[in-house]
């Protein structure tokens, strides 16, 4: 068969996971927790399948739980947000994002996606016909240079991509990134599709700003989240979009005749679970640990940091090592000292290599330990 | 926002079971059980989830869920596939049949659909830019005319759907539909989306005639399935694609960037749960005393059936109620006498009404006495 999608490869995740799994090496490569996710959320699934909840929920979701996204979205953002018009539960938020970008792009429609970018993004946008227009975050603070922004809009320009807290760097967007991001959106009239799947996992105390905070801007976005990332249950594949109620009709549109409804007992389960605001509040300060923790152990070895101001993820140098490229050195690090990370490369359609890595530090302490005891080895 | 699908609705099924809860009616439309599970398959996915089975599964699927498949592919059609090249899970079949198309259709392709036909098929194809050449299932047997088939083969026909056993109709491919299909696919090699998500679901002895039993059709086909049909779990949202190597590497470059991979503790627990052989090869003779209760009792009505060889649902002819559409009688007999079900010129895109709707026997034996209880009452 001919492939309609003849530059997509396999996923670096994958590739590196199994990588990992081959050589019995620790993998810190696909961003995944080591550790439990929470009992109780655990508990309340048990009882929901017990209980029957077994059959279709309503195709945007279970309206409980919506009504707890709600409720946390007015916490967390002071935003009002319509449950029954503006939040739709999908099978996690790889899934929201594809259907965003399906939901409204026709071909020859232009996205400005950012790179380093998560992998999905440029295929989705791809498969409906549409046009990545790739601009690279400034290199080494993996900022937006906004001008460059402007530089690249066309009348063709229809939407921006955005990721914050951002995979693979650990960026987040600042106060001046939503200054600018309001005044061209609103020029050009753009549309948002923003990925907030690491949410709460935002460091040093820094605000998630989330594109719900600003009015302006959440009546232009689709904002994607995950319930895996939060709960340390990636496969668990939930998550949801928020829209406002004319987009959510378009994104309902794909979604119907895509995966129609989501795992109905863990949307029960959620319904409840997220009513716990201490609990999602205290998720950032959790990882935020787990980040100090591998950085102070990292600081044996010849690696040097880039800093993580959120996600699962934080960047390092190997320049010591300059003579290999980034792939190549994940790879013989994942052979020689048993331990996987992410090329960052990876993240960019035209390689652009930096020297740079992602570990993923989302693990047990045991787990970091155990990793750069290896990692010291690495001259 | 100008809509990229302004012809799509909100599907029939929700449609028609929100207009049941809003007036408590018993709900015979949309396709679900109304009993419980196999407790096993509960518990297994609670142990799973308790022993941590929780992070991302791989991309294509729990490997040991692949091996189970293939065993019970092996054990029922005598066909070989390999778990690791031939073999995808999704989330729902629904999502699998979205995915085959996606992986395949460029615009201007056109694909053979059956109507009246499960309605995500021609959103799927139209999605993708493709045209669905729509054929009308000969009426009242709801066999395929082959003669017209070829009649609507161009030179830009690149796929043929097809649906064993056949949603809404309970229709069936028999081995003459089987000798024609082999002798069209090969002389215009065309591809095949077949949706066998009623496997388990066939009557009165019928083989399920899949299309892989057969060598050659085999070789060209997307075949997908669910294991919410067979277990009594619509809400859990799984299912898989068998498709040959080069099919499924294009499958999974649609599938990694939409989903990436599924709710990994039910995995798991099918990985084990699908051994059970007795229990799938007793799945059929379950549903059939429960088409034949439903029919019995119906006979006390004013409904006269149509046949049905497998699914959920049978067909029924209202025509003593005739100066109303389906839709409308539909709409009506929900209201006045409790009950709902589906108008079945709503799997056809332009309203061919043949004055049937569409009932879902798959519930317990006093959902089906109270039903017809009220059905009686219909004059
Ligand atoms: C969906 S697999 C990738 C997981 C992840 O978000 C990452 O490792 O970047
Ligand atoms: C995915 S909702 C539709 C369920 C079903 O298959 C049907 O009712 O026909």
């Amino acid at each position: 068969m001919e492939s309609k999608l003849p530059n997509v490869g396999t996923t670096i995740f994958t590739v590196m996971s199994a990588l990992a799994t081959e050589h019995k090496a620790i993998n810190l490569s696909q961003g995944f927790p080591d550790f439990d996710m929470p009992e109780a959320l655990v508990r309340l699934t048990g009882e929901a399948m017990q209980k029957g909840y077994n059959q279709y929920s309503p195709m945007a979701g279970w309206m409980p739980l919506r009504e707890s996204i709600a409720a946390k979205i007015q916490d967390l953002h002071g935003a009002s947000v319509n449950p029954d018009t503006e939040i739709t539960i999908t099978p996690g938020g790889t899934y929201a994002i594809y259907t965003a970008f399906t939901a409204v792009l026709r071909p020859g429609d232009e996205v400005i996606v950012f790179e380093p970018a998560y992998d999905s993004y440029i295929p989705n946008i791809e498969v409906n016909g549409a046009v990545a227009v790739r601009i690279p975050l400034e290199f080494p603070t993996y900022r937006i240079n906004w001008e460059e922004v402007r530089a690249c809009i066309t009348p063709r320009t229809r939407m921006i991509a955005l990721n914050t807290p951002h995979n693979p760097t650990g960026s987040i967007l600042r106060d001046h990134d939503i200054e600018q991001l309001r005044q061209i959106v609103e020029e050009f009239d753009l549309l948002i599709m923003s990925d907030e799947v690491y949410e709460h996992l935002i460091y040093d105390g820094q605000p998630h700003r989330s594109m719900l905070r600003y009015e302006d801007l959440r009546q232009r976005a689709f904002v994607c989240f995950s319930f895996g990332k939060a709960y340390h249950c990636t496969g668990w594949k939930m998550g949801y979009c928020v829209a406002p109620p004319t987009f959510t009709v378009e994104f309902r549109k794909i979604h119907q005749f895509n995966c129609f409804s989501c795992f109905t007992p863990a949307q029960v389960a959620l319904a409840e679970h997220l009513k716990d605001s201490a609990e999602y509040k205290s998720i950032s300060g959790f990882y935020e640990s787990k980040r100090n923790y591998f950085g102070q152990l990292m600081q044996q070895t010849r690696f040097k940091p880039l800093p993580s101001y959120g996600s699962y993820f934080q960047l390092y140098y190997f320049n010591h090592l300059s003579d290999l490229s980034d792939k190549d050195f994940s790879i013989w690090l994942t052979k020689e000292h048993k331990v996987a990370c992410i090329p960052v490369s990876a993240f960019y359609q035209e390689s652009i290599d930096n020297g740079v890595v992602r570990f993923c530090f989302a693990k047990k302490e045991e787990t970091l330990e155990r990793a750069v005891e290896r990692l010291v080895k690495v001259y």
